[in-house]
């Protein structure tokens, strides 16, 4: 019971930070999304598609977490938009004081859209809000169309779903059409997209779907999109 | 500093229970494996091929972790071995007292290898002792070969890494080299199998590595793995 305990005051002590920065987001009208999957789903490369899809000199920035190592920041710093790792050392998800930590010397100024990169992990960062306007979960057909039933509270709280790796479909046992109906079983309510970062397949309605929550965020603040 | 010494206390508890658990398959010459890796990398595929390799009568059985669902299971079951599922509820890894719980009805007296599939999570399960001789991480080449370096707290406890998937090899960009030499970095002492449960292909020396495990616990007791 003590574990219970502590737990939850863990839990609202983030939620008390992820509510300032959801202010600071609102007040600065930045969207900020929450990127959460297993290992090996295809953030970072996704967000490689995505920055590469960007003007130069457009608003854009990424946090980008990983228990150990710098691979990913410097897989994305190539598309030269602002970007910074943030190392756990051993935690299994993101916290909002992360958050909050690695924002005070990054150029939030110069950012309307920030994407957050979790922790490889589908199960502990569904638990921390880290003041985002929405979690997007990832999932790859290679990893089978059941996982939203095994996995609920992830699918349960996001805004999206984005299937990756499409390409892999002929390879692969996954139903397209079950893993969306197990989502929607857990979440009548989310979003999905279909992509391939491999062949492009998809990535225009992922961008889109992108633009139009900034478009509200910029217009309406972050109220209209969470 | 609380959580800290909070998170340790819960640890050790675990591992008072994991000793117990310990103590009773070595009195009882029983080869206790951990399996662990992201959701989606193969465990019950991996599984279901190894049931099937053994003889009808063998003395095998299986303990299936998962958040949610008894799917698991249910695929498992069809091998007519003792299976039983452990569903967390919410909770990201097994412990100790999970599976000290779940023996209770267990038929233990009729099993000499006993498979536990821990919830699908390449972070939290490394942290949890269940008593095994062993923890196998198994690694789909879906995922990609750096795993070993972000991921490093379970390469470095498993006595195995088992790559899975190799089928998806010509589709995926994954170094099988480059994957072996992370996970050697992190453990040189790692064993390493490759496998395919759509083509076979590997599924003999997985074997024959369980074999060879079970006949030193069985002639010298657990000492002689762990």
């Amino acid at each position: 019971m003590k574990r219970v305990k502590l737990e939850k005051k863990v839990l609202s002590e983030n939620d008390s930070i992820a509510a300032r920065l959801r202010a600071k987001f609102h007040e600065r009208r930045i969207l900020c999304l929450n990127l959460i999957s297993s290992p090996g789903s295809g953030k970072t490369t996704l967000l490689e598609r995505t920055l590469e899809g960007f003007e130069p000199g457009e608003r854009v920035g990424v946090l980008t977490g990983d228990i150990q190592t710098d691979n990913d920041a410097a897989r994305l710093r190539r598309y030269k938009f602002p970007v910074k790792q943030i190392t756990t050392g051993g935690t299994c998800h993101l916290d909002a004081g992360m958050i909050e930590r690695a924002l005070a010397d990054f150029p939030i100024d110069n950012v309307d859209v920030l994407f957050i990169e979790n922790v490889g992990n589908l199960v502990c960062p569904a638990s921390y809000d880290l003041g985002e306007a929405a979690k997007i979960v990832l999932l790859s057909v290679a990893e089978g169309d059941e996982k939203p039933l095994k996995y609920p509270g992830i699918f349960f709280k996001s805004a999206l779903m984005v299937l990756t790796k499409l390409d892999l479909l002929p390879h692969v046992p996954f139903d397209l059409a079950k893993a969306e109906k197990n989502a929607r079983r857990i979440n009548p309510e989310i979003e999905i997209r279909r992509v391939s970062c491999a062949t492009g397949e998809g990535l225009r309605e992922w961008r889109e779907w992108i633009e139009k929550r900034r478009e509200q965020v910029r217009q309406e603040g972050l109220a209209s999109v969470i």
